[in-house]
């Protein structure tokens, strides 16, 4: 039994890269150490091991409502998709040629056209849109698709960019153009919302510039996140395709005139890469620390075994205490390992960023009372038994709140106004951050930005410069510029 | 207006072909007309709809809740495979090679090692289970994944055959041969009780022959449903693989001795089939019946409005009664089209397979009643308002009760009790049928049924036959013979 003891404690005591001096490192070892990915065999993608498949369920849940509730219906499309498809878009197929993965042979054969596994479905969906959109009564059609995408990126990373990843993929189709931007934004707010008050991840949100939108829309509305590093994450995308895929898909109805005319088109979407921001945004030095409402254990119970002895008792303490959190709807555990220190314990919890650790020992016991700890290290406190559950569930929703600001508090420390790029290319060198600056919308200027492998993540709806950052024309609003993910 | 409405009668009240005299025309037809599906331009891969996606959902959800009630965690494995990893275990190989889809380019070249998209990913994930299991402790590992699948049928079908198609998959390791196999048995019940309690379809288990098995299982047990045209469907099956697959990916773990032996390995999985098997099962002439629990929509209020009259009172009232059952948990819609007839809209939603029908009309309304219609056409019934979200209730469960009744009655009237296959092998060129009848395990004899399109379905645990449906040696076990999808 010891052996296996020193087995579990060297395991997970092993160190954790400084989250500080070396952010890369730490994200690279923790999302192992935590077990929420492992190394697949094929190149650029990961296994999601059941502690970070879970994470993706709780957002995928509380995300699904909240498309569901907006007038959604999900709906599945092929995987695969004719490569003349692709094609028929010009920009469309240029943004997304060199990422494709082309499946030349089934059954034995060689096929007669190549099949791409789909890297989004817009030309899937609105091909079928064509066949269901005849009258303006067949309007505002609203589908929903949960799917594996392959890209092949050059480049990859767990989680943020991966071959094969899980996104949600919204496509509708409306009458007229007012309604489309509607839809856009809605669910942009959708987006927002979810960051802000599920995952406690402040979010900017702004139109990309028209090098970084999407292949084919008119419209990329972003919403980006910042994390810890000075580097921005675009967390997902909400898209005004206009007419431009109705007009090559031929998709057509009869409006209330009898007229034949185009609809409007949306698509939006986002991906596992969430659950990389959560890892990153929130993470501390003893590792992960998990949002209350995407834990998959928001509170693990330790019972405080004593060698020799017999701790039935406060092994069943500890289970009723569990059942009872559990009628409330709390996701708990109870590690009632024999094998383990509390200590050994105390330390994988933390690491496995479990919001809640509640302690209880046969002294506890007899007083009637356990020890809360919370992840954030807000404070430590004895709390009667038979006020735990209601304990729990205000401190999980404090430590939710609490989050959000600490997470705020961060990204504003990096958040910089800068006039030029003179200046703050100088500064991009050596720390990165987020530049609020000037931009006359020339793509000339932009570019420019390159050579500090930065770029504008999105624009930004005030206006506190005058001039470019880059040349001496006005500048129309400000953006924001900064390294990305 | 008006042509709206003709426009409306004439799409859905297309007649169905005879479900008696052409079940095959009766399926491929209400399908679509349902909207269940819709064919997409890939060969053999279907569009799922918002009402069938919905089916699935509905399923998807009573069958996680089991695999998670049993401790099985959700992770999820890559879509593209190594070539060469499919080529480890040699009957694996043999068995899906010819159905395999091939990636040969990705990202702009040509890959080094063609990658096939998942036809099953037991190779993928006993490669992983190879990295996780080094001792006892860490055994028994229960996995699952949904995911999607891709075999390249030669004949497809929307659900029961398609090329890319929806399941989950169980993949487990365990430390006993015992143990495995209580695990195979285990789910195959939930299975079953799923089939039971949730589909309203009665299934048949029971272990495939030697040449039906699972390519590279020691063992498979199959659920066999009964549809009503005398074929059999192979619902889903569960396999134990024992330790082929360890020794092929060197799954090896330390035991309690300290000695190093390979764990027993099990598989099994259920797929987007189940949705054919219900439209099969229990659809009749007007089209689809749902089960309760699997209904997208389990009662659509019809407000009888008046041409020219003021019907906001009957509208709200009918929006107050959704309200009310919607709070009981019912899935409920309310048809206040004023577009459409009554007429037109019973007409529809029975064709859409709606348990409930609830009609309210101005007069109904005056005495705070409505009137609800089942679709199996078991009772008319006047319900006091206010005891409606008890009846509705009641009703449902008393639905999914009948419609397990009737489909197991469907069943036994195609059930035969046969000696010898010259006996029924004529029966089974004119009509087809579930014929049990004695084997002496011979493939030889196995093999005679390839003339009638006939397999074994599998083995029974009865024993009603002496001798052998082919030849004159002693059976060893009854089992049942039939056609199937």
């Amino acid at each position: 039994m010891v052996k296996n003891i020193l087995v579990y404690e060297k395991d997970h005591m092993k160190t954790l890269p400084n989250i500080t001096k070396n952010f890369q490192d730490w994200y690279n070892e923790i999302i192992y150490q935590a077990e929420l990915v492992d190394q697949s065999p094929v190149r650029g993608s990961v296994v999601i091991r059941p502690y970070g498949y879970a994470v993706w369920e709780l957002i995928k849940k509380d995300l699904n409502d909240r498309i569901v509730r907006t007038g959604h219906q999900n709906a599945s499309f092929p995987l695969l998709i004719p490569e003349s498809f692709l094609k028929r878009e010009a920009a469309h197929v240029e943004g997304f040629a060199p990422e494709l993965a082309v499946v030349t042979h089934a059954g034995g054969k060689k096929l007669e056209e190549p099949l791409i596994i789909r890297p989004t479905s817009e030309t899937m969906i609105h091909h079928m849109f064509a066949r269901w959109i005849k009258s303006w009564r067949d309007l505002p059609l609203k589908i929903n698709q949960w799917a594996n995408i392959v890209r092949w990126e050059k480049r990859t990373r767990p989680f943020l960019r991966t071959t094969e990843f899980f996104w949600q993929e919204g496509h509708t189709a409306h009458a007229t153009y007012d309604e489309a931007h509607e839809e856009v934004l809605t669910m942009l707010n959708e987006y927002v919302d979810l960051a802000h008050s599920v995952l406690a991840i402040p979010v900017l949100t702004g139109l990309k510039s028209e090098s970084e939108k999407f292949p084919g829309a008119e419209k990329t509305y972003t919403f980006e996140g910042f994390m810890p590093d000075g580097k921005a994450l675009q967390m997902g995308t909400s898209h005004l395709l206009s007419q431009n895929f109705a007009k090559v898909f031929d998709m057509k109805f009869q409006d209330r005139e009898e007229k034949l005319v185009y609809p409007y088109l949306t698509s939006w979407g986002t991906t596992t890469r969430l659950i990389g921001a959560v890892v990153m945004v929130h993470g501390d030095d003893k590792g992960l620390v998990f949002p209350p409402k995407v834990a998959p254990i928001q509170a693990v119970i330790v019972p405080i075994l004593k060698k020799n002895a017999d701790n039935q008792e406060v092994i069943q303490a500890a289970q009723a205490m569990a059942d009872q959190l559990k009628a409330d709807g709390i996701r708990v555990l109870v590690d009632a390992d024999d094998t383990k220190t509390p200590g050994a314990k105390f330390y994988h919890w933390e690491m496995k960023g479990v919001p809640l650790r509640i302690e209880i020992g046969p002294r506890d016991l007899k007083e009637s009372v356990a020890i809360v700890v919370d992840r954030l290290g807000l404070a430590k406190s004895t709390v009667p038994l038979d006020e735990m559950t209601q304990h729990v569930s205000q401190l999980l929703s404090t430590i939710q709140k609490t989050m959000l600001e600490r997470a705020t508090q961060k990204r504003d420390a990096l958040w910089f106004k800068e006039a030029k790029l003179s200046e703050f290319g100088k500064k991009l060198q050596s720390q990165n951050g987020f530049y609020q600056t000037g931009w006359c919308g020339d793509a000339a200027c932009e570019a420019q930005l390159k050579e500090y492998q930065a770029t504008i993540r999105c624009l930004l709806d005030e206006k506190l410069f005058d001039q470019c950052f880059a040349c001496t024309k006005p500048s129309k609003q400000d953006v924001l510029v900064a390294k990305a993910y």
